[in-house]
């Protein structure tokens, strides 16, 4: 339970608002051992923090993140790790315009409604900064797999309508391999940034490395877990593995994939099932795709109601910090959550048999 | 954790095999006071039996559910109800042909690799019959859920390539409420079923009468929740939820839902969110959609490896019971798996405020 | 979650009433591979029997367990093992006569207002029958355990004011190991029961063959899980670990037992903290007690109120069935619910460090 | 699971080292709207703080909570509540004289074991220190349980063979309100003192206003979680409940506590069950007691063995810090644990009925 963890045995708390002094996360459950320094985070919290181009919001902070506790002499002992990071460019002023109005789009309306009570600057809880104490998290996981030679990967796949064809190692400032894709893509943002419009999009991860057994069966499938992890990204709004929609309109003997032996070891001659049967990984690549809506937080006018129920207008202050897509920032934030379930169903692996 | 369970606070463990000698399902948790019979399960669990047409496999079960605990004089007591059905038409012989075989898009490799050994006869814990006891579970949950306003239904939205426009009261022996596209569903089933083939299929559900609040935020969300629900499902291969994968195509101008008074109460003039906000739901319908994969088990011969890694074919004997699309019998399975959801999260949110 | 679930990674789940139609509990997260059958269950299902000898209440019920799931050609397959026994021997009418009134000692009135409905017969719920439950999840805990070199030992150490001092290899029908205090205890026993009375009694447990690192810090001591399950039986009122409550009375430095090597190993000269340090085994025999407070139900006359809230008073039929102390069938339920934190520990234990 | 973490819905994690730079907890659960700042936290850390009296161990530490979440404009939002102290008058030198010894009656030999790396300094995550997080934790569950009229108590009951007697409203230096008891104690306590010993002890808690229906049957029965909480603090080996372990010697016609009214109310005339019948609380007040073990840490010199497995002689440099009995700062410890498990009761017991 605790509707801010996550994990069963590699697990994590994440904790703080937007605007509050700090935010941070708490991992219980990583192995002792493991090598681990602030610089380790340093990579993916740079991947997700904003202002990094013109296409980003441009809230502009260092992100330093602390290790508190849980690391001895370089190494984890196996106690909880704690990971704060101050919150230093903090506005919230702008945020006061808006604090009378039911956001569209935005979860404002079902806090208050839930709670009584919704701290409104930068959007409290429900911002998107909470998700830096994923990445945080994400990257002691990703530490950890990869000593067991499991790495996720992910990228953009769709912005709009612009879809990623031909993925190669093109470096793309949208973090879209496609290289004719990513430039269609980039004009599509600055069209609706001018708007002050956004767009949607879907990010794709693959993990590779992954051996056969991980995931539980029934209802704590590897799927589900993936699902469930993704789901609980802001703005999300679906989730599919290997051909996921589209196998509605296959036929099962084009859609099944075929057994076959690859130096002793057992692959699939396709891998339609994005890595998974029965909840289960298969050792193939699991590969998936998550949609993010398109950012709710627009600088149009909308039509809405006063927290009070008074029909109004709501108009974001110019000076609030949007991105036009956050997809784009999703990416790393992907990466974090797969890892976790790796991470976590890995060690879950280890209690299956008689003998581990 | 148990990943045989499911719920936080209304929470059901399933056990059986589809050739043991029962399946069953004890759920903890429900409310006491709750009026509950057997016959209360009938309606589900016929919905979901094989054999109601030539189009799901010809398995011919009566499906006595016996509630053996946490019922006294006709109410629940808050003690686990326990629900079992024991298994009767049960032929194991034509399974034993294909026991040393890796059945391509089935999960006996990825079980065999994980715990050494597999009950093989009818699939054993990875059959679908397991969803029988979803079904029990989920008609208690419904019997819950409706005395608090709360209704779920789903129908089917694809199949193959036929896809469901408009949605009427239509009757259709493939719950599609679309008479056109029911009638071509039936054809395509019909064409590959005499192929010893499959499809693959869309299940759309909505739920009614919910009230604002019902969810958690951060990890714990309504549609996090919901896609590991449905993501645990036999064969399910994605999840969305309001206009899911479509929203990626979308400008937040045209995609946010604005908000709006009606008899005082706050709604949204459209309902593109699919009925949450934030993770938690809107008070609007919540509406979604999974995939299911085409099924695994066809008649025609695949190419595969045997259990010692020999190259083989495998043909599954005629006798083998197979459905030819799994998205029929998902349909009540998914209505069970919402309804579990949403009592858990009615159950959960009284625990948010000081005075519940 | 699940007030009738117990464990993490080796879990279960037990419900029916006493005079249901039958009783069971559901295993989940037994390790795979395990040999197990019906018979491994009835040699401590006999030990728990009631009506073994004139000091325990007459019931006489074959208590027949049936597994039926999660074993395939002898067995464990990783999947739920669900076992259940069909009650029998149930005669509910001489229950009508207490329907009316709060017993003393006894949880008919905190169900009443807790649930606002309780099935009186037999105890419904609250009855010790469960405890078979436990009985059965702990004898498969005990196999499991045991082929990793654990064994869990208990016997009475006290009934009424009688305290076994000589522990020995003597078979008492008291389950006292001390002859003297054995013959003295009968007694005593006798003399109440004449009188319609009830004892209380003491029991004690051993774990051999413990590893060092079982128990995980902070909050999942091994001792508090041991507290935890112990607290979690019917009539128990204290429990104590090595020296227990006369640690008080002690000083650090006759009570500290100190290290000492032998054949390589790590031991400590004396074992007052009863094998547990900072909530892990420190590879020593667990040794602990549990208090059983006296039998609640007494033959002899009551003043109480109805549960109309009226003054009357409670005389049970002489029908009723009653244990002198319940201490007695308490000894293979501690076993029991002892193996299950200890089996519990050990899957735990694998996922702590880098490789297990 | 997470080993750093207790609690169900009212559910708090806690991290940090003795010597590293911070200690906090997360709680998540907490409901909304509670008023609360870091003043309702000083009086209680004050009571913990080590230093008072010559009595505990002189660390001088300001120990000044910070709230860097879940609070907004003084209530709490429903958001976890994120509280840290940071760490200050640490001198981790006179610890490096003990870190290659096996410290009896201490858990640094388990913690390698287990970890195979163990933070040395101060006791690291094994240290008392941990326990100002849950005493923080404490005030807050305190806080909502008192505006539902729940009290929690405790106080000295025994500090080695010095026995409370008669229970006055005296201010004791030891936290007993037995006027003669307390001054015995005090010499007791400076006599072991002078000696370079130690001493065990007793803590005895009383919870007041407590409805009834709190606390779940069978697995986690109210006195199952009680004794989870307070055999998870350190240095403790046992619980009772009511009259505990002298219940052994009791009948059963001497034993129950017979139901009366009182304005309308149940109540019974005794209460030697300690306000629980079968796992929920009677509503009359729930009265428990725990041992402490003398501590651990005596001036003492005791022969042990190092970390490398060579016999030799352990004596603590004068400089460590030393309680002469823990049980002393062990009274605020355990009216948190016991405030805590009393406002998850409370939360939980608002879904076990049909309308909450």
């Amino acid at each position: 339970m605790g509707s801010n963890s996550f994990g069963n045995i590699f697990r994590f708390t994440t904790w703080g608002e937007s605007h509050g002094p700090a935010i941070g996360v708490v991992i219980d459950g990583c192995p002792a051992g493991l090598a681990l320094s602030e610089e380790d985070l340093w990579v993916d919290l740079a991947r997700r923090a904003p202002g990094i181009n013109s296409l980003t919001s441009p809230r502009k902070e260092p992100d330093q993140p602390q290790i508190l506790s849980g690391v001895f002499e370089g190494k984890t002992t196996g106690a909880p790790i704690s990971i704060m990071i101050q919150n230093r460019d903090v506005k919230s002023a702008p945020y006061d315009a808006v604090r009378q109005h039911l956001r569209p789009g935005h979860a404002n309306f079902t806090y208050l409604s839930k709670y009584g009570i919704f701290d409104h600057r930068g959007g409290g809880r429900a911002s998107g900064r909470e998700t830096a104490c994923r990445v945080m998290a994400g990257a002691v996981a990703k530490k950890f797999i990869s000593q067991e030679g499991i790495t996720v990967h992910a990228y953009i796949r769709q912005i709009g309508s612009v879809i990623a064809e031909e993925l190669s190692d093109f470096q793309s400032p949208v973090y879209c391999p496609d290289p004719v894709a990513s430039q269609k893509m980039v004009a599509e943002l600055e069209r609706v940034k001018a708007e002050g419009d956004s767009l949607g999009g879907v990010v794709e991860f693959i993990v590779e490395g992954v051996p056969v057994g991980l995931g539980d069966p029934v209802y704590d499938k590897l799927e589900a877990r993936l699902a469930y992890a993704l789901l609980s990204l802001p703005a999300t709004k679906g989730f599919e593995i290997g051909e996921g929609f589209a196998s509605a309109a296959k036929q099962g003997s084009d859609y099944n994939d075929l057994f076959e032996k690859e130096d002793d070891r057992v692959v699939t001659t396709t891998n339609r099932a994005g890595g998974v049967l029965g909840g289960i990984s298969t050792g193939m690549p699991i590969v998936g795709r998550v949609v993010f809506k398109p950012t709710s937080s627009i600088a149009k006018a909308q039509k809405t109601l006063t927290t009070e129920g008074e029909r109004g207008v709501l108009e974001l202050p110019s000076s609030l910090r949007v991105d036009p897509c956050v997809a784009l920032r999703g990416v790393v934030v992907i990466e974090a959550m797969v890892a976790l379930v790796m991470a976590d169903a890995l060690l879950m692996n280890r209690c299956v048999k008689l003998r581990s």
